[in-house]
Formats: structure tokens, C-alpha cells, sequence
């Protein structure tokens, strides 16, 4: 049997230091003394966001926690067009924790970060008791620079605008579902957890009227506009035809009841852009090799229209604020 | 009975952004639109650190969990000569969870973050199962300014300086050790959880030469003196007769025969300053009502001595690295 986390990991003392050297540092990289604080250069305009992340299983198909906490966080700060710089990992582990799976999920954020572009600056280590924690929590908080002349909202989409996905939806849900679930299907599928920040990138230097950008995480697709409908008092019209989902996550949202239009991404985006601007998003988004799914689904109207859907058949479905959880800890 | 926390407040749909709005933006502000990140004004030096509390009981004489999550980072930041200007919080709720609790937690993040200077600028909830967390568990990740001359580091220490503490060690985990444990003790002891910046700011003014300071979190005044030590490559010399301990404080460690050199303090800090700056630092701690209890407590000396302790009797004790916990769970 390996080595577990103990209780004396988390309580600043000789053991906390030696997990903290070899396991964090080693991996996520030492600087020559460890202060209470890092500090490091800054840039007028920051961007700045925080997650936690609880998923069950910890390991799943395309990735694992470590990844998914790196991913998560970095996306958020790319969707608000800035560069991702600098990243805080905050650790809570159950006493009892395998250590060689704690060293897979920090070696697996340390490639994510580079992958990312961002540094891995500050970091925390609690340990809890038996039943008091699930395994392993981490919250990561992002910092980024803002070029000044970017000025993404959830609140600028305007009617007339075309709406993008840069790949196929539900992907992560539905992987780590089967995962936890099991449910007797066989499947090939993959979490989709990557890093945008390139693609997001791409997208803003080809289509600079770019509105906002989204990563439907938690809620998926259908919650993520809605929100854009809210914030910036439009509606949202989607192709059912064009929205581009797998066989396989169609196959087991269908045995499952659920919804993909629900069902979180978590290496997705979404770009709200000006109508002559869609094209060329649409040509720059699947010449990347994290976009090559891409297409475009929907167009902003006016209000007081909200989310509907377009069926092939001609109909128009409402979609609706789900009340709470279709799958609970999927990141 | 009160409305409690419900797993689909967790979820990103109706049910969460309900509790967004009405409990962490009615106490921590609104923004116009929630955006994935924050975009902020930034600075040509910041200071980042993060830390995740979970601190049993939760509810602890002299404050909270969420008090304390937000003195813990800001703290962080100030010890490096930082103004701290942002905070994110992230929690991590029990399914059953109270929402009155909640809510005076989260009042009193607002409350502490204003007396503290900061604004709060991003935030994440997420619910888990019953069982699957205890209770709450709160994330927060500052960041701060830092003036281009300030350059303090644990590492900056020289033979001949001085150590100096604001104020009684040890009150923070006593008093959370007797809320959570009782032993049949009473006690009117109070955590010393406060923040720290204005008390640090005034520091820096008075003694130019400041080397660095720390809060004596985990493991207390010992272990982060013994890190001191270490990054610097010198001994620390205590007087035991100097240390500022309360009467409460040394008659329930006695009993619970703990040694109040390593019980945590969230409300004190120690500077490390030349010999010629010692006694300005001192009378300006003393003249701020943050550190009225403040004592020069110890002498900065050669390697190869790390921590002793000089005793009353003329006697010396060293201070080693405990291997592990005095008081788990203490923030």
C-alpha cells in the first residue's frame, strides 16, 4: 500500500513542508524562498477569477481534477480577452488521500499550466479529517492582463449578431457522468477540458467587433445564453440543425433523459459576434486545432424574445432556466 | 426550522443565481453585469496569495469563518508590503447547510473586507453532498499592490536586527481549541483575528530598513520564526520573559499541555528590523490600536544557532519544527 495523506500534511509544520516540497514544488516549480506572498509584475488592466472544483470522480476520461482546475480558471479569464498570467492552486485533501494520486492531479495541473501559459505563483494546503472532505477539493484563482482596448460583456450582444461554438457540446458532462455513473454504457467519449486561451485569441484578432465570450461550463450551452439574453436584454435564436453534438453524447443524454443543450463543457467556447465579423470567427476558430468543431448556431434578436430553439421541422422550443441540478459535481 | 442549503443551489441554474444575488451580492456588492472574470485597474507590482479556511467550529468567540478568510489573505499581502486591493471568496457549502449561518458569514466577509480596504471582485459557490464537506470551507485569493521600493523577504534577515510581535500570541487558536473542544474550561479569551494592513503600513513608514514581517498563522510564533531562520540562514534568539502571552492563554495550553509558541495567531504580526529601527517600530505598534500589546521579543544572530528560547533562569531551550499538528482544523 503507498503512501496517504495524513493529518500532520496540513498543519505547517516539518510534514506540511515536506509535502509541499515534494509534491507542489517539485512539480509546480520552487522559487528560492517561499514568502507569504508572491510578487510579481503587473499591467494596468487586470482580469481576475476564481473556481473551485469538486469533481466526482476525480479522474475521468480526457482528464482529471488537476486539469480541469487549471483549465477552468484559465478560461474564464480568456473569455474577458485577457491574457492568462499567474494562478493560485488552494488544496483541501481528505486524511487517508493516496499520495501517488495527489501527484498525478499536481502533475497534471503543472503540464495544463505551461500548456496555458500561466505560472503556478501561490499555493495552500489544508488537510481535513476522514468524512470531512470528499478526497480532494481545489479552488484555483486566475490573474490576467487586459489589453486596453478590449471591452468584452455578457451585456453587448446586439440583434443582428451571430452566435458561435467552437466544438461539439456536452462532451464533459456527459464523460464524467459516465465515469461516476457507469450506467453499462460502453463508450469512447472524452471530456473536452482544455485551455482556450489561444483560441480565444484567434477569435478576437479576426473578429475585433467581438461582443463577449463565454465558456458554458455548469449549465451548459442553453444557461450560458441565457445569461447573455439577461445581461443584455436580447433573445437568442439556435439552429437545432447546426448545433453541433457527438452520437455518443446524444446516445447518452437520450437513455438518460437529460438535456445536452444543459449539459457543461469545459474546453468550449462561445463568441457573440457582429454578422460580418461571422465568417471569418467561423474560418479562424476551425483552422485551430481546439476549434476544428466549430460552427454557427444562433443569432441575437431583439426582446422581448428569449431562448428558443429551432427544430428541423419548422417548430420553436423554448429553453428555459433549469431550477438546479441536472448533474451535480461535474468540475 | 430555516432554509437550508439545497444541492441545486450549487448548479448554475435559477436556484444559484438566487443565492448569488441574494446572499453573496446583497452583502458583497453588485456588479452591473456578471462577467467570467473581473476586469480591474492594475499596478506595475502585485502581491498575490491565497488560503483556504476550514476552521471548526465555524462560529468561534472573537469572530468567524468568514472573518477570519478574509484576515488570513489580507494579511498575506500586507506582510509583504502590499496594499491589498482585491479579494475573490469561494465556497464550498454542505448540502443542509443553514442560510442564516451563511448569511452572517458572509456579512461578515463584507464587513472585514471594508474595514480591511479591499473590494471583492469575483466569487464561486459550489454544493456537495451531505457528508461530502463539513459544513463551509471558504477560499479567498488577494491581490495587492506593491510600491516598486519595497522588497521584504523571510530571506532579508542579518545577524544583530530584532524581532518584534504586535501583540499576545496564541489567542486565536486557544480560543477556537476552547469553542470547539470546551474541556469544561471558561474562558472570556477571544480570537485576535483582525486585519492587518493599516498596522503593517505604519511599520513600513517608521522603519525604512523593515527586513520582513510575517503572520504567525499555523504552527505560531515558533515555526514561523524557525522559517525565518531557515530562509535567512541565521539564528533567532527568544526571551521568554519579553514574549507577550495572555493569563488565559498559558493556564488552558498548561492544561491541555500544549506549548503557546506554536498556537496560531490571525491577528499579529512580526517584524524583523535593524537593531537602530527597533525601538521607532516599537512605539509606533504600541501607538496603534492594532498593536498596543507589542513587545520586541528577540535578537537576530550568527548561523549555525537557529531558535532557542532563553529562559528566565538563564537556561536555553531550542525550538524545533513540530512534525505535525498541536490543533488541527484551527483556520
Amino acid at each position: 500500500m503507498g503512501a496517504r495523506i495524513l493529518l500532520d500534511h496540513g498543519e505547517g509544520g516539518a510534514a506540511s513542508a515536506r509535502l509541499v516540497s515534494e509534491v507542489f514544488l517539485r512539480w509546480l516549480g520552487a522559487p528560492p524562498v517561499l514568502e507569504d506572498a508572491a510578487v510579481v509584475p503587473g499591467a494596468p488592466r487586470l482580469a481576475i477569477s476564481t473556481d473551485s472544483f469538486v469533481v466526482r470522480p476525480p479522474f475521468f476520461p480526457g482528464g482529471n481534477i488537476g486539469k480541469l482546475a487549471v483549465c477552468g480558471t484559465v478560461n474564464d479569464l480568456a473569455m474577458m480577452g485577457a491574457t492568462p498570467r499567474y494562478l493560485t492552486c488552494a488544496f483541501i485533501l481528505e486524511e487517508g488521500l493516496e499520495l501517488d494520486e495527489l501527484d498525478k492531479i499536481v502533475a497534471a495541473m503543472a503540464a495544463t499550466a505551461a500548456e496555458a501559459g500561466v505560472t503556478v505563483v501561490a499555493g495552500d494546503t489544508k488537510v481535513v479529517g476522514r468524512g470531512e472532505v470528499d478526497g480532494v477539493f481545489i479552488n484555483t484563482t486566475g490573474v490576467g492582463f487586459v489589453p486596453q482596448d478590449v471591452t468584452l460583456s455578457a451585456g453587448a450582444c446586439q440583434p443582428g449578431d451571430r452566435v458561435l461554438v467552437s466544438g461539439p457540446i456536452g462532451d464533459h458532462g456527459t464523460a464524467v457522468m459516465l465515469a461516476r455513473e457507469g450506467f453499462g454504457i460502453q463508450s469512447d467519449l472524452v471530456s473536452c477540458c482544455q485551455p482556450l486561451a489561444d483560441l480565444a485569441a484567434v477569435v478576437l484578432e479576426v473578429a475585433p467587433g467581438l461582443r463577449c465570450m463565454r465558456d458554458p461550463t455548469r449549465g451548459g450551452l442553453a444557461t450560458t445564453l441565457l445569461e447573455l439574453c439577461e445581461a443584455s436584454s436580447v433573445g437568442i435564436v439556435l439552429s437545432e440543425a447546426a448545433l453541433p453534438i457527438r452520437r455518443q453524447v446524444r446516445a447518452a443524454t437520450d437513455l438518460l433523459g437529460l438535456d445536452p443543450l444543459y449539459v457543461a463543457c469545459e474546453g468550449r467556447l462561445i463568441a457573440v459576434v457582429p454578422d460580418h465579423q461571422a465568417d471569418a470567427a467561423l474560418a479562424a476558430m476551425r483552422a485551430h486545432p481546439r476549434g476544428v468543431g466549430a460552427a454557427i448556431v444562433g443569432a441575437v434578436v431583439e426582446a422581448p424574445a428569449k431562448l428558443v430553439l429551432e427544430t428541423g421541422m419548422g417548430g420553436r422550443r423554448p429553453l428555459v432556466a433549469l431550477e438546479g441540478a441536472q448533474l451535480p459535481r461535474i468540475c
